[in-house]
This record gives C-alpha cells, structure tokens and sequence, in this order.
C-alpha cells in the first residue's frame, strides 16, 4: 500500500533550518506601550530612563529636627547648643527639608528645654540625615536597557522614576489548530473512537509560561481542505501557526501538504524520539509547526523547537533549565537513528540522586506527568548502562528533590494513597515510586537505591510471604522487613462471570491477561498453576503482560481478556466480579540504614493509623494484623 | 524628645512566632474547583483519580489494517498469508479496533492483490501496535496527589482522564493598605514633599508570583483612626493584611499600636538589615504584616516573612532559590546586632563569579533592580573580607549569570547606552558594570576580576591621559590601554549661571558638590586646584560627595550646591549652565588575557560604530579620534 517515507535530520540541523528561516523572516518582537503597574514579567523593548530622581527632593531620612547644620557645630557633651523654636522645624522620615535646612538632628539626639527649645550635645553635618535629590536614583539615569525582563521591584523602579507607561516587547501570538477526525471536545464519557482533545491545553499552558500568546482554533477534521484554510486563517492573525496532530506522512495526515501549498516546508521528520514526525515551514514571513498528535511527542517538539522560537522573538536564548547529576537504576537502549527524550524520576536516596526510567511509549502522558526530570540521550549513543551517572534536565524544584522518601517494588494502590497523606500533612517530602514488582523491590533495596521496597512474594516451599526472601538476598543483613497489610488476591472476571470462572483450572477455556515477569502476582500465578499441575503454555494470554492491578481490570473490562489476576479493589473500580484465590502479605522491605530515618517513620505512622485504615477498608480487600 | 525603641529578635525567632501563630490559627489553604484547562499553575486540594481509562477503547496504534492476529499465525517470506477484503478492515492510527479484530499489520507490510485482497509475509500477534484500553492511564489510578503543582502536561492527563473540573487549592487574598501623608498615586511629576506610591505595585507583582491574590486598598492618612478602619475592613475581607509604611516606632508609625488594639502584635522590630521596623501581629486568625516604607527594606520583609507565609498555607516550604558560589571583591563591613542582606551584582570573568557589593541604603531600590543576587551575612559576624567566597543567592538565571561582560571603573552614559547596544542586537551576554571610579578599574583589572576597566586618569606631571598609571601598575603587562571617546569635562551652575562661575578659582566663592575618592574627575580638581594653588580645605562642600554625573547635576539643581565637576551630557540633562574645562580621554583598560574576548570585540565594534558615535553626538560632549 501506498506509504510516504520521513526525513530523518538531526535535531541541531532540524532547529538551525526553523530558527535561521524565521530570523530571515524578521520574526521577532515589536512593542507595545503598558503601565508599569502592569509590566511585570514583560520584557523592555528599549531603555527606560528616569524622568525624575528620586527622592525628587531633599528628604528627611528620619524622626527629628530639620537645621542649619552650621547653626550646631562645636556642640559637644560639655558644650551644649541650645536652639530657639526659630532655629530648628520638627520632621518626620520623608517630609521635605525646609528652607534653610541641610542636616536633621534624630530624634533620640534632641533634649527639650524648659523653655520650648531644644538642646544638643553633638553637632551634625551638612546633609547629614538627609535623603538628597537623586540619592536613589537621578534624572536621566538608565534604570533599565532593552531586552529587560521586568520584575516587580523594576515597577516600582519605574515608578519612582516618573515612568508610569514604557515599551515593552510584543508577545508572539500562536495559532494553535487541533486536528482528526476522532478529536472531541472535553467530556467526561468520550464514545469509543472519540479522543478528547487535552493537547490545545497542555500547549497553551506551555506557551503562556513561555511569554507568549495562545489563541486555540476550532477543531479541524482530517480533511485537507478544511485544514488548508484554517491554516491560512491562522496565519493571517497569528505570528506563528502549531498544527496539533497530521504531522506524520500516513492517508489522513495533510500538514505537510498544506504548509507546501501555502508557503513551504523546511523539514519533515528530525531524528528525535519520540516527535520523529515533525513539520517545519514557513508561511510567507510566519513560522509553521506541525506537531504529533501523541502528547509526549507532541510536547517534545514543543520543548524543542516552540520554546526556542519564542525565545528567539524576543531576542535571547531558551532557558536551558537545570541539569542535575543522577544515577540511571536501569539500562536504557537507544537507537544511533535518533536522538531520544527519556523521562525518569528522580529520588534522592542517601544523598545520591537515581533515575528510573518510565515507559517510553509516545502516547504515556504520565511519564511526563510522573517524571521528575528528562534524560538526553544523544544520536550516537547505542544507550546507557545502569549504575552510570547521566545529566537529567530537572522538571521538579531541585529543593523537592532533595526531600523525597523512594519507594520501588510492587505496585498497590495504597502507595499512591500514602503519598496523598504524606501531602495533605505537608510532612515536607514527597513519595518517589517506581513500579517495578516485588523482585525489583529486592534488588533496588540491595543497591541502595531507594529507602524502601514493597513486595508480596510468595515462598512456594513453605507457603510463607517474603521472610524467606529477605533471608536469601540479605544474608549479611541490611535490610528489615515490616508488616504491611494482608490482602486479597483473586480473578477477575466481566461483571455476572459469564464463563463460569471459579478456579486457576477454568484459566485453561478462557483467554487470560498477566503481569509482568518480576510482579508478586505473578509469582502466585505460577505458583498455582504448578499445584494444579497446569503448564503456563496451555494458558491463552499467558504472554500478555500489564503492570499495575488496574490495567489488568481493565483489560477485563474492556473485553481484551476474559479473566486476569489482582487485587479486590481493582475489581471494584471497575465492576468486575472478582473469585478470592489466595490471601497474601503485602509488606515492607526497609534499608536498615533508613530504619529509623523521619520520613521512613512518618510513612508507617500513617499506615498504621485507624484513619488510614479506614481508607484502605473502604476500598476492600485488605485486612490488618494487631 | 519621646521616642520608643523597637526590639531586636533574631529573624530565625521571629519567622517562627509569625508561622507558629498563623498555623495555629488555621491560616491554610481551602478549596474551590477550576476547570481543568484552567488550573495550570494552580495546586491539587485533594487526590485526582482518572475517571476513564485512556485510551478508553483499543485503538489501532498505526496505519495499517486491522486483523484477527490469529489470521496471520505461520505467515513468512515464503508462506504468505492471503487475506480477502472480510478478513481486514483499514484503519488509522487512533481508530477503534473493528470487532472480531485484535491486531494491525502496519501498511509498510501490507501487499496489495489484483483480486483486492492482501497478502501478508510476516505474522503479527495478538495486540500488536495496538493501544489496549488503560494502556496510558487506567480508570481509578491517581493521576495527582494533592498538594501538587499542576503543570500544562498534567492538565492534558486530567482531562485525558476525563477530569474536566477539579479541586484545587484556593489563594491567599491579601490585603495591602499603602499608608503616609506624603504618598500620592504614581504619576510623572510629584510636588516637593509628595512621594510615589509605589510599594503596592511591587508586593502585588510579589504576591503573585507566589500564588496570593493581592489587594490593594485606598491610600490611608497617618492617622491612628483612619488605619485603625482601613485594617479592619482588609482583615474582614481577606486571608491576611499587609501594611505598608508606619511599622517603624516614630511619631507618624500606627501599625503596632493598631495592630495591638485590633488583636495582638507578636513582634515589633526584627534583628535583620534592612528591614528592622518590622511588625508581626495576628488580628483574630487572620495575620497582619507592618512593612517598613523604605522599598528595599520592605521587599526584604516581604521574602523572608511574607513569601514563606504563603508557601505555609499551601502547606509547603518556600523555595530558597539558587545559591551560586561568588569572589567578594570589596570588603563589607556588617554589624553583630542584625542578620544583613546585601544586594551585589554578578558577573562572570574567567570562569569565577564576582560578587560587588551595591549601596546598602534601604531606599535605594537600584540596589535591587541593578542586583544579581542578596548575599546573607548572618547576624553573629562582623564582616567578610575582600576576596572571600560568599554564597550568594541569585536573583537572576544561572544561565545569564555565565554570559557576562564585567565592566568596571568610572562611570559615563555611555556604558549605560553600550549595554543596551549589546541587549538590543540580542549578542548573547549582558553587561555588568560597577562604579567604582577610575583607580577602581585598575584594581579590578589587575585583579582578573573585570574583562575591562573604564578610567579617565590625569598624569599631573605630563598632562597625559591613562598611559603613565597603565606603565606603573602594570610593569610587566597584562592590560591593554584602547582608546575609547574623548569628552569635555568641566563645571555646572545653576541655569544663568547667577554666581557667574567661571573658572575653579571661583569655586572659593560658592558650594561645591564633588567626587568620590578615586574617581578620574575627583583627580582631575585636584589637578586643577594644585595648579591654582587652591586648599582643598577652602572648598565649601569638598567632602559633599557624589558616586556619578548625574547625581552631581541632580544636586546642583536641586540647589543644594552651586559647583560641581562633571561631563556636558549630565549638565544638559538637567538643563544647567556648562562651563568647559579640560579636554579628557575616556578609555578603556583591558584585561590581556581577554583582549580577543568576543564580547569585548563586540563592546568596541559597537563603540566604533557610527550610528552609536551618533547617539553621543546626540548627547553632546563627546569627541572621536579618527
């Protein structure tokens, strides 16, 4: 079938062809006047210089008596001037400096007389105590060049020196225009093929951070006309077009052709990963970018590529953000044919920072959301071992990440709910968790790469939880298991179990969904097939992998499977009916370094709290040990 | 004279008698609900849980054609599989997977046949590049903790979560009352005693940034009653009130008293310069914060009191910013009885970063807005020695801060006008200049801590300009002398000239304003004074000193003196009278080692062009060598 092919150049290229053909394009900032009250966070758009000084006239700097000061000298401890109510004028800080006067004489200085004068025991000098015209600041001085970015304290610079409206720099209006034919606007209940369009949002947000100007068009269809014209349109009242999705080469995807039609096309396709399908081109004299329509590569090429163009408006350089050094958890593979974008999160664990990557798919919003930072691994990197340390872009304040408490293992909602409480308690850390089942829970506690792991691993000797684990992989000691609460563990069926599933047997007639090797509900998987007897190879399914309770259910529900394995509540969420199998212990392996660290405490405060237990019983399925 | 002290708590004590009052007293965040796409920015009152699966039907995840995988098994290169036009259905990426179908076969492996079917050489399995339901976000998982900043990619998972509204955490609304007889509102061209109000401006632009809501209430009198009504009124209608001026102890200060009356003060006056005459009180469970009139002194109130304040009613930390390691160059001389924060500029020379101190007044709001950072002296040292490295927390981007140009020495426009050259070309560094006069510049180049030093330094022995000081503190070498402009010095006098200066003889006859030590004009009357035969002794004023042009013009129109030295630009800008003196050469010293620095060539191929030889022409005084 008929198929177009991408281009594949490298980022630095791909942005040098977009950044030098809008620069030839005179794509940059004009001006606009604003009251200074109103221009913080505007950038200048030429010097501002003082109208007035300030003060703008002789000020007292305290509480006190305006004088002459020659009228006080050789006054002393033994030689006291004595002034008449003529010779001084009472001031309080700020007031002008009567005629006649050139020094104030503080407050604490003066003595009374009886006779309504005043005495002093020391004198003072010219201008002493005096704010002088243009002490801060003097008519015709430079407050600020051009290409300022204005913080609060600079309006009130302005103000103070007559500066009441001044130039700034034009923010660059974008065009933004969602794309598909499958696109709907947000909805709580979205029919099957409907996708909600979140990308206008998450991008205005993005460009409203970066000092510029999102106006969202109406939703276009896959149709290359419609979207011809609402391009033009764009580009007519906008500096700058975003195309949201149709930046691929595939039947429905026209950005490409369209920007062709109506100016011409710089780049299609860059070797990034993900955001491979980009559009680069130029309408006449405005920049045009097309983007995926998946989000994570999506807001790559935003990161890429929109947020440098802007920064180019106004005439500097992208911030760069902070990079902060980590230690990758987990080898990461990487092709030579791109340049790739991985988010990771990032805990700090005995001072030392770790990256655990997330999933890579261009489609997971939440490894961004999740994400804590991203890491860069260029084109000509085959990829990166674990243990080696990485530069990782920071998403996160660097301050919160000093102050994280690192949980890896085996996946239960509980988890997420702690870290809620730990939050609503404002404790001053956060949970940094990684889902990486029981066994990783071991091995990253073995490395020293989190505070704690949580597991539910299943001895299949003697039928005990984690105790026999604990003691083969930390023979030398180093690490403490703690009680965390029992819990159902059961199959999952469609609601009324319509194929009649009451045991690990009935898996043999029907089409299963798993976990992922390593996950403890895997291991009791196994282990049941093996007391029935039953091989892995006969179970339909048995090589479709989920991660986590809910993506299991919801596999059932949807219909993809007709019976998985996992935890009660997960069933509950989605209405599943749910055959208790087995009950297990889900417990808590701590880095006896950290046994009695605050936030380590904190965590199993909550967890053995009557409220907190409350929560976990409403959900169902857990039980709790005295 | 009466007069009331202030106490002198130490900031760490007096921070927590305001956090400690405040959390007592419920000073924490409710909730209101936004939409989704408008709650960037914002912070989670309660746990997001998604509400739909995302996807939230199985999509193809190509362009292709979707197939029961089972279709496919023991298709290759040389057993193809032969599908008719019942066995696949044609979809785009983010299609629904038609029914009875659980895999695509991507169009780049899709054969077409004459007979309409397709023929396939390699089997795809079940649920290959195929998004499953939940394979992004699964219904019931938390997408967000509460207490988490929302970002614009967490927007998009909300409502890819079908979240379309949410809780988030309301704003603080403070209330901020401007006091003072003398305050009037902005405008171009106050009277004599009347001072700009612009305080509210910069705490409103403040609170912002920080996630409060400001407002700001009329201007009140200094008048007990008068406040006493305006306090009430903001406490009633908002979470917390702030008020500006009259926190201090003299005779026009209400805050403490009112505050007092109203409900308690927990502190009067805080070990910390500047910004002492802090009050800190709590009326009912709203708290109240008195700032010091004086902006600097006020906006060093407002981050160490105020910003922390709201971060506590998010139920968070403040973020202490970055802290960058910097040179001194100057010694600062602090006392034991307060904590002080001293505003510095940064600039980068040779990879070390360079902090100079600014004037420390409380007033002079430049030292803000010209300052790259705040370094922190804490209150039990007396001082930190030139040379020292300080840490010193930024106020700019640490980016900015690598891409400097230090400038160093005395002081013309022209510096001023060059910087905004450089920012309005957008070259890609900024300008960072001290006036520390012209032996400053020498110091400073000698030391590596200036790329470039500006001096105009009269040799009285030959008459020459620069040349003989660069021969003597620099014998060996190490800086390059560049000629920079020439520029006429000479006196100003009120306009009419009413004490008919002429020449410095008559200098003997009128108030002069003068120089600071070191600067090349102050060098330049002393010359001309020697040559005379005058005393500086005999010159009324000769210790009236003044750091720039400008400020010597601003003093002479102000009356406060009938003399001063200084170029012809400063004098024109106040329209005085301009009595020529002394031919002098402008130049510029420049560190060897950064001769061939293209930020420095940048600084003169500018310097040497025509259109900014123009804009000095323009200003007058100034002349070229060809």
């Amino acid at each position: 079938m008929k198929h177009d092919y991408l281009m594949n150049t490298p980022l630095a290229e791909a942005r040098e062809l977009l950044f030098s053909a809008a620069a030839a394009a005179g794509f940059s900032a004009g001006a606009e006047t604003v009251g200074a009250a109103e221009a913080s966070g505007r950038i200048t758009a030429e010097a501002v210089f003082a109208r007035i000084s300030a003060p703008h006239y002789n000020a007292s700097a305290m509480d006190g008596i305006a004088v002459a000061a020659a009228r006080t000298f050789g006054a002393g401890e033994s030689t006291p001037v004595y002034l008449t109510g003529d010779d001084y004028v009472v001031v309080d800080t700020g007031d002008p400096m009567p005629a006649g006067t050139d020094a104030v004489v503080m407050i604490e200085d003066v003595y009374e007389d009886e006779n309504g004068g005043v005495r002093l025991l020391a004198a003072v000098s010219p201008w002493q105590n005096v704010r002088q015209v243009g002490e801060d600041l003097c008519m015709g001085d430079m407050i600020a060049p051009c290409g300022t970015k204005i913080t609060p304290a600079l309006c009130g610079a302005f103000l103070a020196g007559g500066v009441t409206r001044l130039a700034v720099k034009k923010r660059p209006v974008f065009g933004i225009i969602p794309t598909g034919d499958e696109i709907v606007k947000p909805t709580q209940s979205p029919a099957p093929g409907e996708i909600i369009e979140f990308n206008s949002v998450i991008f205005s947000a993005m460009l409203r951070e970066w000092g510029a100007e999102p106006v969202v068009f109406d939703i276009v269809k896959d149709n290359k006309e419609l979207l011809s014209r609402a391009v033009r349109q764009a580009a007519e009242s906008c500096d700058a077009v975003l195309v949201l999705a149709g930046s691929s080469a595939g039947r429905d995807d026209y950005t490409s052709a369209v920007c062709a039609e109506l100016g011409r096309v710089l780049l299609h396709g860059a070797a990034i990963k993900p955001g491979k399908p980009v559009v680069l081109g130029m309408l006449g004299e405005k920049p045009l970018i097309g983007l995926p329509g998946y989000p994570v590569s999506a807001m790559i090429v935003t990161e890429e590529f929109v947020k440098p163009l802007i920064a180019r408006f106004y005439g500097g350089e992208e911030d760069g953000g902070q990079t902060v050094p980590a230690v990758l958890t987990k080898k990461i593979v990487s092709s030579l044919k791109y340049e790739e974008f991985v988010r990771v999160t990032l805990g700090t664990v005995g001072g030392v920072c770790y990256a655990v990557p997330l999933p890579r798919g261009a489609g997971v919003i939440t490894s961004v959301t999740k994400a804590g930072g991203v890491l860069r691994i260029p084109q000509n990197l085959e990829g990166i071992e674990a243990g080696e340390t990485v530069g990782v872009r920071l998403l996160q304040s660097r301050q919160s990440l000093a102050h994280t408490l690192v949980i890896t293992g085996s996946h239960d909602p509980l988890i997420d709910l702690l870290a809620d409480e730990i939050n609503r308690r404002a404790l001053g850390f956060t949970v940094v968790s990684s889902h990486v089942g029981s066994m990783g829970a071991i091995r990253a506690v073995a490395a020293g790469q989190a505070h704690m792991g949580a597991c539910h691993l299943l001895d299949e000797t003697t039928g005990e939880y984690n105790t026999s684990y604990v003691k083969k992989y930390f023979p030398q000691g180093g690490a403490v298991l703690r009680k965390g609460v029992g819990r159902v563990q059961g199959l999952m069926a469609a609601p009324g179990n319509p194929l009649n599933i009451r045991g690990i047997a009935d898996l043999l007639r029907c089409r299963y969904v798993n976990r992922q090797r390593g996950a403890g509900t895997r291991v009791l998987l196994d282990y049941l097939l093996k007391t029935d007897h039953i091989s892995p190879a006969d179970i339909e399914g048995y090589g479709n992998e989920k991660f986590t309770h809910t993506a299991v259910a919801a596999s059932v529900a949807a219909g993809n499977a007709d019976a998985g394995m996992g935890i009660f509540s997960a069933a509950k969420i989605y209405g599943l009916d749910f055959i208790p199998l087995y009950h297990e212990e889900y417990d808590f392996l701590v880095n006896e370094a950290y046994a009695d660290d605050p936030k380590v405490r904190a965590f199993f405060d909550i967890l053995e709290s009557e409220a907190f237990r409350r929560r976990l019983t409403e959900m169902g399925g857990y039980s709790f040990e005295r």
